[in-house]
């Protein structure tokens, strides 16, 4: 299977910072070519060696198993030197400035840096001061989470065979939610119509300037949705600022079956993990027969091996 | 050294979640197996290709350094991308669901999983859900740990020529231990005669029907015997309940000389390590002549290449 | 890229203990070969195979995520199969033995062992118990830290075309650095002047046999000098046993603008990294004209490089 890639796409930026200023093309181009890693990583032979000798450094500030595994995983299948730096137990956590951290990634000479940091615009920040190599946004505090955005498409057009034209509500914690800005973002650019679906004390001041409906309960929110996106709510948004109580949560947000009840009958559940079951998802609909989120998860590693092998096709000198 | 294996043994299940169930025939191939390994890993060039393409994950849910490492150069030297994942600081730690973190690894399409899980049965748990790649237990509660035993295995066929016909006194904490379990049942497989040496507090009730005999005391227990295996006594033993102090669980049970002096002339030692010296073994008797424990580390490595290269002889589409 | 080292420099020892016992050939050797991975660094495909086969080991005691990323980075580019050996959460930290150490790593045939401790002289110990490994010293305690120095020589040889003949002020916390010890033999050796400017409670007692110049303040000790190399604090010597406080600290000792106008007008200025800004160096300094504190942090990479090729050279039956 090491034979080469059948799209050409090359994307129109050196770094993948947000999906904001994404183009249809571009957002296609990528999850085309990610439809190819799909089937690579059904194989038993999951090898590619467009990324030889390049070196891929994932920097978490931000501790996430399942975001820097998937990453870890694309960049070792392409055939890349790929580093986990560690920032918790080093001097990058104890108030070292990002520009002296810039100043040491630059000279690693990374090709490719996946970055993920709690702070929005840090990740940015960082890439601004960085020479000849690529920037992935993994998550950038309540900003931006663009290869959630495009997993989350790719699994809905592998599903719905399109993402123009349906309905997608997006429900709970949107204040605080990068996953819910990306894809508010990819799927208005898509020509889908999203609805956010949260409680007040859960939705950012001025949402509707993102061209979004909002719905203040889950009956309205669901009404005529294909697709029903679920956010995880922080454990630590429910101790009463934001929350009244988890219980309550669930009874008036968390999805069940009388709730999806509301949307479409042939509508698809999805969540970007890790689940809260219980808290804003019930274990029968997080695990029936609407819900894609064994898919989504799978795709993920086929869109980031996508996103890097489309980025690696701009290096400077390659 | 890139050549192929001699040996075309091929181990007739999808995991190796135990030695219980493995036949004579299955535990011969494996050290056979592991003896091409043993001698590759000698040389200065340790590369084979077997597993390239193949993705072995390493999910440690309790940390062990040793025995992770070990399968991680194990699992490089034949080719495969591996990756490590952390569970401690992850939501896998904070109460997901093992259904959760299937999920998630099915996503992923490992084709070789390395499981250690602090519950006895959750690596056969884990494997029940996943599809299409192969399970290690690396060590699971206080059931089995089975490349432990092969290992062990290795040394003592090594050392003696033969496992059949010898007698082996396993010492120490019993109750606990995975280790003793999975060499119990090897031993018993492969026609060696196994002794338990403990005070009845480290002992399970109804030990004698996995067929061994039973000394409560190192004099009676060692008497005649051809391999005298320690286990670890764990550090939160040693606060009462099950010892009544370090000192005197070294008097009556720690491996000194003297006790040593008991089994045969020849008599040969092992430890599954790490060691707490002076607690369960006098370090005179563990850097001693007789002292196997040095091997026991070199075996490892190679009986966890022979396990992952026989499991990956069997993937579904290979 | 993947062509052969155009240098056929054989370091003539097994272990790079320290900068101690080397001579002008193998420091200028070293450098040479250096250059050469400096060049591979910079372009897109930075993949060697001179390591293919062989296994490095990672083992840091102590931890430190830029030199540990630097090693790795390193045997990756080299085709090396490279682990980590965490020993945060190891048996290894919980007070097993060196000796115990070794035995396990002796048993995994390691090629190239690199390893940090924090205790003086434990990197020669542990060498000493190893068989058929080379050893790299990444720091021991207040000792050496080779690698370290051998970047510093690259970088200052390749900003002043030489080393011979410069005056070099090392300045600040003598007596923990095992930083400043390891510049100082190699500078001696290579025929630079030089010249430590400290604190009285942070020089080290009979340093002036070490064949350098002693100053207890700035000016006396930047005038006429070629280089001002500075080094960390550490955090734990700012509570007063050693250094009134920070503010005075970097009122005497820090490196501003108007202290560094005492030195050589082309004089540049290095830092070992991480740097305290504000503490041992400005900011305006640290990213102006005169720094090579970048720089520093890329020679990093290409001399570790140099270094792990260069031992790799002398394995046993390579």
């Amino acid at each position: 299977m090491n034979i080469a890639s059948k799209s050409s796409f090359v994307l129109s930026r050196r770094h993948l910072l947000g999906i904001e200023g994404l183009s249809q093309q571009d957002i296609s181009g990528l999850l085309d070519l990610a439809e190819e890693f799909v089937e690579l990583n059904r194989q038993v032979e999951k090898k590619r060696t467009s990324l030889r000798g390049r070196t891929q450094i994932n920097m978490f500030f931000e501790a996430s198993t399942r975001t820097q595994s998937s990453f870890e995983l694309a960049g070792k299948r392409l055939g890349a030197d790929v580093m986990n730096m560690s920032t918790s137990s080093s001097s990058m956590r104890k108030g070292e400035t990002l520009i002296d951290t810039a100043i040491t990634l630059n000279a690693m000479h990374p090709d490719i840096l996946v970055v993920r940091h709690s702070a929005s615009g840090a990740v940015e920040l960082l890439a601004s001061k960085l020479d000849g190599c690529s920037v992935i946004n993994a998550g950038d505090g309540a900003h931006e989470h663009p290869t959630q955005a495009l997993l989350d498409a790719l699994t809905i057009r592998r599903n719905k065979g399109r993402i123009e034209g349906l309905t997608v509500a997006i429900c709970g914690d949107i204040l605080h939610s990068r996953v819910a800005r990306s894809n508010i973002i990819l799927l208005n650019e898509m020509g889908a119509r999203v609805r956010v679906v949260a409680p007040s004390t859960l939705l950012p001041p001025g949402i509707e300037r993102f061209g979004v409906d909002v719905a203040r309960d889950m009956r309205e929110g669901l009404a005529g949705c294909d697709i029903v996106m679920m956010l995880r709510l922080q454990r630590e948004r429910m101790n009463g600022s934001y929350v009244p109580s988890v219980s309550e949560y669930f009874h008036y947000w968390g999805l069940d079956t009388k709730k999806l009840a509301f949307a479409k009958p042939d509508a698809l559940v999805m969540h970007p993990g890790p689940m809260n079951r219980g808290v804003e998802i019930d274990s029968i609909v997080a695990d029936g027969a609407q819900s894609l989120i064994r898919e989504q998860v799978e795709m993920g590693v086929a869109v980031r091996m996508a996103v890097l092998e489309a980025l690696s096709r701009n290096l400077p000198n390659a």
